[in-house]
């Protein structure tokens, strides 16, 4: 199959600019000296995640048990699961740990700390366990000077729970835009989760791994003195928040959306294509940003952006595709049905790779000679 | 399994209200003296649409060919593909009408037109063909004032094509929520639909069908003269938008997402949960409406809303739910730890079933005993 053949909407991976951004990302953690433990809850694809790996990665992150449970039947055994923890999801964990998966849960109160305590003595289950971190007030987490944290600490090093670590995620860093502050946003991640690990150890608590990471961070970060590993997802694709950010180039992003043009409505300057919001998702992150691509931005076949326009609309499955409100009016009107005819066929960059990519069940990892391949993407929890 | 213990997030349907929600949309739709051909891409489920096929609507309507093979595997033939033609897509849907497939397609333009006369010409394959028509100026479609109605009607009728009728969606109903604009959103819609097949049939071409539809217009309808047939699909969950379109009272809303509570910001009023947009999906489809829900409504078990909270906030696996901006802060404090406590189990309402429905590859559907069995949603192209 060819782009010229596949099913539309496809959703299509171009592997030249996925190895080259699983590269970036990997060289800066080897230049800063930390491991690189990727987030797969971006791509859920074992084909990326072994990408990932190859170039240096070391266990991963996921998002859901799910996750956990496809990349370990894959051979994953290093694996961190990031969202703190339910205590109706200890069995299943256990299920995970029981067949040999270093599987490690997260924990920010001690009311789920108590939960994976009881749990332990009862099942012998030996989880690893990190204690969740808030360096910027985005979303879970004990901040690093309260006292919750050692107390959490306590309930679980004492109950015979063992304390892995620490871990942290800046996600208020995709609200911004500037090197400056990007690098300040790193370094006030880096500071917090390092201070939550000393601050344990003063404490006689183990503290061995201090993770932290968003893509936008990652990259900032100038130096990441007492951090263990970053984690870090939607780099492997890039999209177009990310773009917003500051964190890639246009050319970076490597996920798009394969259309087919089906109509146009000429007295709107409308082109309305096979992918609406079904394909697409839902995701306007771009909207709050300096640049609002609607739906997403259109490319060409090869990839170049049509300057100027967006997915301004999208239902279930019609996107429409249209002037972004003050791009510049072309000279003369267009004939659209001249321009897009029917059965055209265009790329749509996403908004939101990890919104954009949950809504398909195989990507086509495209090469440079244009030949493609049906990757697996799974989902549920 | 039960709602206490499912794994979470889970999309539960209240079989309850979905039956009660299939038998008020088709007692209205035999009043009016018309068909009704529910539109599956909203649940795209065979025991959703079986409830609805045995209440008395007659044929399909599909957004996908995905659909269309999958319905028709499960036995329904009479299936109106309601997204205009791509030419790439005749073959895959020649290989359905091979099997005995009553496919209904949709086209609003020569050049579409001309590719289906061609490809019949070549194929024989004897496909039906509505001309789809613009009522609101919301999407795709002809007006019905317009030369290239007939012009279109003649291409197709003149190459043997079967010129099934015509079809129209007032998508623009969605942005009312006023009785009265909605009926008269409803009339146009019909007034329309009607103008052009009484156009087509005066120009000596046939038109059978005159097939109109949204949710709310079909409920909003006060007269259907001349149309033959209603398409709906989200009567059948209702949801939030809809709630704030005037469809439907919250406690007809049938979908909901279960959720787990995993955390407490108690200084900012969060309670987080694990349902995040990856579960809500990301549609905002209340953000602009006269009340916003955030990304849900949060209920307790039995489906009562939680009163003046909304999910404002989610990341990709975490929801947080709040007071909604300017709902009444309690009289005192509350301990959000001990109203919420690790591990409660709370019901989301969804602001669109059909974004909300497609992140889940199976719904538990929940009957009044509080029994849940498995029914399986696909997905893709």
């Amino acid at each position: 199959m060819t782009l010229a053949t596949l099913d539309t909407p496809a959703a299509l991976i171009d592997q030249a600019r996925m190895e080259r951004n699983i590269a970036r990302m990997q060289q800066r953690m080897n230049a800063l000296g930390v491991n690189l433990r990727p987030h797969v809850k971006t791509a859920k694809c074992i084909e990326v995640a072994r990408a990932q790996t190859a170039a240096g990665a070391s266990g991963i992150t996921v998002s859901t048990l799910k996750e956990a449970e496809e990349f370990f039947r894959a051979g994953y055994t290093d694996i961190l699961y990031a969202v703190g923890m339910a205590p109706s999801k200890l069995m299943r964990a256990l299920a995970l740990r029981s067949q040999g998966c270093a599987l490690k849960l997260v924990v920010d109160n001690a009311d789920a700390a108590h939960a994976v305590a009881q749990f332990e003595h009862a099942h012998k289950a030996g989880f690893e366990v990190l204690i969740e971190v808030d360096t910027d007030g985005h979303r879970a987490g004990i901040r690093p000077q309260q006292d919750a944290l050692l107390a959490v600490g306590r309930l679980l090093h004492e109950h015979g729970v063992k304390l892995a670590g620490v871990m942290t995620h800046a996600g208020a860093s995709y609200e911004l835009h500037s090197p400056e502050a990007l690098a300040a946003m790193a370094e006030q991640e880096r500071a917090g989760c390092v201070l939550a690990a000393q601050r344990l150890r003063a404490a006689g608590l183990p503290c061995g791994i201090v993770s932290v990471g968003s893509t936008p961070t990652a990259l900032a970060a100038r130096k990441l003195d007492g951090v263990t590993e970053v984690r870090a997802g939607v780099y492997v694709f890039f999209d177009l928040v990310m773009h917003n950010v500051g964190a890639c180039a246009l050319d970076e992003i490597a996920l798009s959306v394969l259309a087919t043009v089906i109509g146009h409505q000429q007295e709107k300057g409308w082109v309305l294509v096979d992918a609406g919001w079904m394909a697409m998702s839902r995701d306007r992150g771009t909207a709050g940003q300096q640049h609002d691509y609607g739906y997403g931005l259109p490319c060409t076949l090869d990839g170049t952006p049509l300057d100027g326009w967006i997915m301004s609309g999208a239902n279930q499955e019609h996107g429409i595709l249209s002037r972004a409100p003050g791009a510049a009016a072309p000279a003369e009107a267009e004939d659209l049905r001249a321009r897009f005819p029917i059965g055209t066929r265009l790329r749509i960059l996403p908004n939101h790779a990890c919104a954009t990519g949950a809504q398909f069940p195989e990507y086509f990892a495209v090469s440079e000679t244009g030949a493609t391949a049906a990757w697996k993407r799974f989902y549920g929890w």
